[in-house]
C-alpha cells in the first residue's frame, strides 16, 4: 500500500535521512515541506527540488498543513520539539520518526502527546558514510529494511500508514517489532557491528597496514567512519541492550582465544561449521 | 616484469587457488601442468583448458620439466611433499607457494632443500567463499594483494621471479615482507577478521535475525563461511601472533564496554574520531 497521494508531508530535520525521505516523496509526486534550523540546508533542498516549501523555524502555517510529519532529528531534541510545537498541528495528524533507538523516546512522546494526534515510530535501516542534505539519495532505501515500531497505544490505521511510508519510499523489506525487541535486535545487528569496526581501526596502528588490507578487512571496517555525535547518543540511549550484546560477543571471542591457546582444533572446527551453516542461511535469501 | 614466456610451470594442488593460478597462466600463454591426488580435479582442469598436462601422482617427468613449481597445498603437506620429491626437479628450478602463514614452513623447507633449488615464499591475498578447482577464477586476483615473503637466504633473481608471478597473474598490488612481519600482519588483517566474523555468527541466535540484517551486518559476516580444515590449520600455525591480535582487539572492546557502562560520551567520541580518521586513509587509496 502506498500513501494517499493527497496528503501533505512535513519533514523536521533535513540531514541525510530527512533529505533522502524528501527526495523519495517528491519523486513520487507528494507535496513536501521541511523545517530545519540551518538556512543553507533549506535553500539547498528548495533549489534541488527536494521540497516545495521550507522554513528555518517551527512555522505554524507549515505545521498546520501537514497530514504526516516525520522527525529526522537527533533523538534528544525530538521530544522537546514536539512538546513545544504540538499545539500547531491539525487534529488527526500522524507523527513518525527515523530514530535508531526506540524505547527511550517513544513512550515519552506518546505520554505527553495531544490525544487527537498519534505518534508511530519507524526505523529506516539505511545510511551512508557521509552526512547532510547535500548527500541525499533515496536509492539508499532500495535494498534496505524498514521497521515499524508500534506500541500498544498505536491504532491500526496509523500502523498501516507507517508501513505505507516504507512502501512509498521503496524499501526492500518492511517488518514490525515492538520497541524493546527492536532495540535488542539493533544492539546486535547494527550497534555491535559499528563498535567492532571501530575497535578494528583503533586497536592497532592500522594506518601502516593500508597496503596490505584485502577485501575482508575493508568489508569489516567500511562502517568505521562514524558520526560521533549521533552514534554516541544512540549507543548511550541503548546502553543496556548494547552492553549485553558486547558481553555475549566478547565471551564468544574469549572461547575462541582459549581454544586456540589450548590448540583445540576440534573445538575451532565445530565453531567454524556452525558459523558457516548460519551464514549460508543469509545467502539463500 | 612478467615471467619469461618460455618457462614451464607446474602447480601442485589443484584447489580454488591452484586452479585460478593455472587459469591465469594459461590465459597468458604459458605451458602449465598440474599434480593433484584427485583424478576428478585433474580431468576437470584438462577438459576446461586450465592445464596442458596433469598427473595424480608425483610424476617424475612432469616434475623434471618444471622451471617454476608452485605449491597450492595445505601447509602441513608441503614440506613432506618437497622432501620426498625434490630429487626429481631439474637443477635451478624455483619453488614457490600460496600459503597464508609463512614462518612455520619457509625455514623448514629452505633448510632441507637441495642447494641447487630455491624456495621463495609468496602469499596471494585472494579467495572466495567457495572451494575446489571447479570454482577457479583468475579474476579474483584483479583487486588483490600479492606478497613476496623472502628470507635472508633468497637470491635477487628468485625474488624478482616471484614478483613476476604476481605481475603475470594481474594482482593489483605487489609488496614484500619478511616471514615474521608477514605473519603478524596477516594475524591482524585476515585471521582476526575471520574470527570476528565467526563470533558474530556464533554468539547469538542470529538465524532469527536474517530479516533484519542490513548491509553492515552482512559486510561483517561475509567471510563467516569458512573452510574449517584449512583455517583451523592456519590459525594454529600462526597461534602466537593471532593470540596477540585477539588480545589487543579484545582489550579495545573492553575499553569501549567500560566507557559505555560509565556513560563516558567524550571517551566514545574520541574513539569514533580516531576510527573515522584512520578509515578515511583507506578510502583515499
Amino acid at each position: 500500500m502506498k500513501l494517499d497521494k493527497n496528503i501533505q508531508i512535513l519533514i523536521v530535520g533535513l540531514g541525510l535521512i530527512g533529505g533522502s525521505y524528501a527526495m523519495g516523496f517528491k519523486r513520487n509526486g507528494y507535496l513536501v515541506s521541511a523545517i530545519d534550523t540551518n538556512a543553507e540546508s533549506i535553500s539547498f533542498a528548495l533549489k534541488n527540488d527536494l521540497i516545495d516549501k521550507g522554513a528555518t523555524e517551527p512555522d505554524a502555517n507549515l505545521i498546520k498543513q501537514a497530514d504526516l510529519c516525520i522527525f529526522a532529528l537527533y533523538p534528544h531534541v525530538i521530544t522537546n520539539w514536539i512538546c513545544e510545537n504540538q499545539h500547531k498541528f491539525k487534529s488527526g495528524a500522524v507523527l513518525s520518526d527515523v530514530t535508531g533507538v526506540k524505547s527511550p523516546i517513544v513512550y515519552d512522546i506518546q505520554n505527553m502527546l495531544r490525544p487527537d494526534l498519534e505518534f508511530i515510530a519507524a526505523h529506516p535501516m539505511a545510511g551512508k558514510e557521509v552526512y547532510g542534505v547535500q548527500n541525499s539519495d533515496n536509492a539508499i532505501f532500495r535494498d534496505a529494511n524498514y521497521i515499524v515500531v508500534p506500541t500498544d497505544r498505536n491504532t491500526f490505521n496509523a500502523i498501516e500508514m507507517c508501513k505505507a511510508i516504507g512502501e512509498t519510499l521503496g524499501f526492500a523489506r518492511i517488518s514490525s517489532l515492538p520497541p524493546r525487541a527492536h532495540d535488542e535486535m539493533i544492539g546486535f545487528v547494527s550497534q555491535l557491528t559499528h563498535i567492532i569496526a571501530m575497535c578494528l581501526m583503533t586497536c592497532s596502528k592500522s594506518e601502516h597496514l593500508v597496503d596490505y588490507t584485502g577485501d575482508s578487512f575493508r568489508d569489516l571496517t567500511r562502517i568505521a567512519r562514524i558520526n560521533e555525535n549521533m552514534w554516541s547518543e544512540l549507543f548511550l540511549l541503548n546502553k543496556d541492550a548494547l552492553l549485553t550484546e558486547i558481553k555475549a560477543f566478547s565471551d564468544e571471542l574469549d572461547q575462541i582465544y582459549t581454544m586456540l591457546k589450548e590448540e583445540d582444533a576440534d573445538g575451532l572446527k565445530e565453531k567454524m561449521r556452525l558459523s558457516t551453516a548460519r551464514r549460508a542461511l543469509f545467502d539463500k535469501q
